[in-house]
């Protein structure tokens, strides 16, 4: 492709919409271009580079024996209402009428669709196990859409369901689409974990997590480098690595406190390590009943835990006027003695002596809390984030963490939508039975994103050779050597997608951005092609460059090629 | 791809709700399902020939030049605002909000989205020309979704855009994508035929048709063999081919005519032929102010022809009652006479003596009106659809008529969008002009329908080797014969797309579902390979059959797979 006849508009500034890098970087390099909050268009090198990942995923997918299908991207209400969701998802679930006044939804996620069309043509067991995929636009209406691609409103998906006889089907399904996942990222040139997660909207009994690892990833992730367990840190079980002393149990004193509030503050204060402090943050459950939950200063509440020990049901913090009201004192002076309602104590808190809680009384904290003796609560249960210096689950060994972007994610959904649809087979035996099904999605536009986040530095992007929309930027820095430039633009479209930089700008200009749209290799004519006829090849990774001759140059590009590919370099 | 492995639900029963062939057949042959109306999932073999003709589309927009983006489906309303089509737009524009109470609606079509992109990217003639492009899907809120794939809700589109700096700039772009439009149906195996057409809602000066030829088409094509005019009927200007004699004109008479209302009925009951009867009738403009348009029985009224008479003003058929409180005469009676109303008369009545009116007086009619005489139109105009026995416009032979089906679009827009919505560039001489437009559709999922229309015979589908979901069908009619099907199969798989029919099937469930699914050669091992050796080729298209040695297999497959390509069988 010629530079002058391209369209692409690269920008010298960052936009200030722009919070993160791949947002930043994909606006500049004139990949995407916003329409509206959360919807994008995709300019020609964000489109190839979109269409690199999906022909990835469309391989691997045909290759496990899946098979492509296009569901539409408007969905009638009565799917919906059959399975619940109709009511139960939340205002993402964008709704609307059509011209007769029939209730409708823009997908974002095919479950009801895909069980209609399977119940409606499945009859045996002979028929399974049947795995259907599409890669289609999706829309979810984000409360809060941002980070550009990251969390859009409209984007591309790649979504697979599988139909099994039984669970055994399920679990082969399972596996293949997770080793069909391991091997779509790892084609993208992509470093990612895969760790179990949390079931969500989504539902079912097991899911995995595919993630691109990167600093800036919106998830954490705990890793056993023992044993290999790694989870997302949402469903983490929290496993204490410290040993509590055996100290003796101190009398319970009320100290005055003035004016501090965070765990932090009230540990400065006292001059004890913050893990002596507690915090106790009061929930209403359905919008009418308050839950404490105590747990060390230095621990995180985790949500996903306290959903499952409320069973499910909806809650939320409390504001300041209603704790006010509930417990007459401030957050920041609240603790599980005397309080009259649920107290959930996290586990961590068992046989740690004399810690330090609220006194339910503005100013004021109690030391040499115990639980069991100053308070019982109602339920002592694992409700924290694990953290460094928490052990693996599995092996006991030292937990690490590590920052992730989610791409993938898989679920076992069991009988979940065929049930409810009365989606129906005849097994072996005779009998009527539902399908056994699990979904595969795989956020193909994210990808695009997520391999930025991973793959930049301070001049742009630096995309993998496996998903790169060019493979070679050809950047002829003399006009005298223009004839020669065509000549090794032809030669080299034959193997590789160029883009040739024919435009009459300045050699800044050219080198910018062809470094930020983070084309693998700049092939250069210029100053040693002149003066040795040596042509400069630069490694776009590593700033890297090497010199050969015409007759060398394919060679050349093949041997930097494997060295990137098998990431030597 | 084994059968066994595959989904390809065919039916054996036409669906009561299909009406036309090729919804008939695509349902049945397991390529489309219903999800709502207009509403459709696409199954795997569906999807592949939709595919191909994607693939087909796509290479040869790319080398034209065009460039691929990808715009949303879902579209903020300010940009429909800007040009004035939020407003203007009928139904079909479907419409919603968004949790934000935002308004958006779903693209059936992206000028507003492309010429924001370009007024806000492109700044120099040094850009242009430009021509960038999309497949995607879009939404058109048909009030009445029928006929499949061919008048979907929800549908695949190409659509394309294309921006210059004048006029000549846009000449070529268009003629650069008729040419582009011309190899795309060619390279899909179709007959077809461009034709100039109406501008319709899209809007611009001149634009053509792309009709792929099919008598049960719901288009009429004027075709002329002479000059090679051609053009949608609903455009072409009547021009009677008849020379009407010069009659003396007969004194006006009154004549009873009970219960005869169509103009065959008073032909008939007359003794007269039909063109000598007229017929008139009334439409409200507006809401508000009828208008008759009187013209021979015989005739048709060509409504995008009247349209532009009455200045684009909106416009309906009257209603009986209407009629009947207006005139005081029922439909069947009326006659342009005494009619207190604007009158158009059709061209052909010019010069046409003695002929019969309604009396706008229940079961009367009037013999020998003469125009200019019995009545005095308020204009007289070309209102009528030409059919045989018109002449071309162009060179005044006689016209052939033939029906087609649309799918593709071209239209010069011009300045239509740019200029409200003040998309500029600035040119050579330094001056901020508007950019010149054109823009170019094409029904991907509708040409998918549209070969089903053209191909097929009473088993089924007849694909065109180009754009059939697979080339092959493998059959094998012995259980004996397994191992030498799977060798063949692999054999096959390098060179052809196969759908190898490994099921225990009798043979003629094999064979039937073959014919219906249109793949256009079945590779057959039965008899005559258990007795001589000898494999079985069938021609889907003409029912031929060719016998061939194993080693010659690919040899003859290539020689049958040349004389389909090149039509000759």
């Amino acid at each position: 492709m010629r530079m002058t006849r391209y369209f692409l508009p690269t920008l010298r500034e960052d936009q200030a919409s722009a919070e993160i890098i791949s947002h930043k970087l994909l606006l500049r390099g004139g990949f995407i271009r916003k329409v509206a909050s959360g919807i994008y268009n995709f300019l020609p090198i964000g489109f190839r580079a979109l269409k690199k990942i999906e022909n990835i995923v469309r391989a691997e997918m045909d290759r496990a024996g899946a098979l492509e299908i296009l569901m539409p991207m408007v969905q009638p209400a009565e799917l919906w209402m059959e399975t619940g969701r109709w009511q139960a998802y939340g205002k993402e679930l964008l709704r609307f009428k059509d011209r007769k006044e029939h209730d409708f939804c823009l997908g974002p996620t095919h479950e009801e669709v895909i069980t209609d069309l399977v119940r409606k043509e499945v009859r045996s067991y002979r028929d399974l196990p049947l795995i259907l995929y599409q890669i289609a636009p999706k829309f979810r209406d984000e409360i809060r859409p941002r980070f550009g691609l990251m969390r859009a409103r409209e984007f591309i998906m790649k979504d697979a369901y599988s139909f099994d006889a039984d669970e055994e089907g399920l679990e082969k399904s399972y596996q293949l689409m997770y080793e069909t996942y391991e091997r779509i990222f790892k084609n993208c040139g992509l470093k990612f974990r895969a760790v179990e997660a949390h079931t969500g909207a989504i539902g079912g009994d097991v899911s995995h997590e595919f993630m691109v690892l990167a600093e800036t990833g919106e998830d954490t992730l705990a890793i056993c480098s023992a044993c290999g367990y790694a989870s997302n840190v949402e469903l983490t079980p929290a496993i204490l690595g410290e040993k509590y002393q055996g100290e003796p149990k101190k009398p319970l004193e009320k100290v005055y406190t003035p004016g501090v509030r965070s765990a932090k503050d009230v540990a400065d204060y006292l001059g004890l390590p913050v893990s002596k402090i507690t915090k106790t943050l009061i929930y209403i459950v359905e919008e009418k009943e308050p839950v404490a939950v105590v747990l060390r200063g230095d621990h995180e509440v985790n949500e996903v835990k306290l959903e499952k020990i409320l069973s499910f049901r909806a809650f939320r913090m409390a504001r300041e006027d209603e704790i006010l009201k509930l417990i007459g004192a401030h957050p920041g002076f609240l603790g599980p003695k005397g309080l009259k309602m649920k107290v959930i104590a996290d586990k961590a808190l068992e046989g740690y002596p004399n810690f330090v809680i609220g006194a339910n009384e503005d100013e004021y904290h109690y030391l040499n809390a115990n639980l069991g003796e100053t308070f019982v609560p109602d339920l002592i249960a694992d409700v924290r984030k694990a953290c460094p210096g928490d052990l693996c689950p599995r092996c006991g060994a030292p937990l690490d963490f590590t920052k992730g972007i989610e791409v993938g994610h898989i679920f076992k959904l069991g009988t979940k939508y065929s049930s409810v649809m009365k989606a129906t087979f005849l097994d072996k035996d005779g009998k009527e039975k539902p399908f056994i099904m699990g979904c595969y999605g795989i956020g193909v536009s994210r990808v695009l994103s997520a391999t930025v986040e991973q793959n930049h530095d301070e001049n742009g992007i630096i995309f993998p050779w496996q998903i790169a929309p060019f493979h070679i930027a050809l950047i002829s820095l003399d006009k005298t050597l223009k004839e020669e430039a065509e000549k090794i633009y032809h030669k080299l479209q034959s193997h590789y997608e160029v883009l040739f930089d024919d435009r009459d700008e300045r050699p800044g200009v050219k080198f910018k951005d062809m470094d930020l749209v983070g084309i693998p290799l700049q092939v250069i004519l210029g100053k040693s092609y002149k003066e040795k006829g040596e042509i400069e090849i630069k490694i776009r990774k590593n700033g890297k460059r090497a010199y050969t001759k015409l007759d060398q140059l394919e060679e050349t590009i093949e041997k930097i090629k494997e060295e990137l590919l098998f990431e030597r370099i």
